[in-house]
């Protein structure tokens, strides 16, 4: 076994505080010309600023009592890391949301960044 | 303005060829580790094998009389360039489907091949 490449541990930290209602890990980590991708969006949105403005209002809104990321793959390729899983959430009800995730990571000199989020929905099993 | 990167006229061959019913243009420009999600799938697709399989069926069945790619962007860096684009398509009726697609290309001895496909549906405008 390879050991786990740096951008999971970077992942699980952002979702614990994103699941605890706090976008703020995600947006730390995620890259000045970042594009993000998710099912409420009609269009992609460009860059730390749009991703920040989007995440304001749901701000302490997103809460999960339990989450599992199932399989997470790495693919990488000198300073870029492709992490893709799927993604299973509750909140107050039984029913699981279930999600594809892609994220993929590009290393500067501040460390492994954020430059491209999709998230979408996975269809039931 | 900068040129065009690469990739982009990459995909555009392959989504011609797709649109036409020819899975095989993507399956060509992608890589043997691809990882893949698509609206239709529970789970993440690993693979190239496990993705020709998956179009193997679909094979002559998709057609789209019109299409567009709308604002493609792609953040370059090294040998990956990541590839996101909103995408609609109109098949035989009125309503567009309306996309969300991302792409990771990466670039090797043989050129640039996909290592990661996201799709997924885009909320109405």
């Amino acid at each position: 076994m390879s050991e786990e490449h740096p951008v999971l541990g970077l992942e699980r930290a952002a979702m614990a505080r994103w699941c605890n209602g706090d976008p703020g890990g995600f947006l730390e980590i995620s890259a000045p010309d970042v594009v993000y991708f998710d099912p409420m969006l009609a269009r992609r949105l460009d860059g730390h600023a749009a991703l920040t403005a989007y995440y304001k209002p749901i701000w302490g809104q997103i809460y999960a009592e339990r989450y599992e990321f199932i399989d997470p793959r790495v693919i990488a390729a000198g300073d870029c890391a492709v992490l893709a899983y799927n993604f299973n959430s509750w909140g107050g009800s039984e029913d699981a949301l279930r999600w594809h995730c892609t994220e993929v990571y590009r290393r500067d000199a501040q460390g492994w960044k954020i430059v491209s989020t999709h998230w979408s929905y996975a269809a039931k099993p």
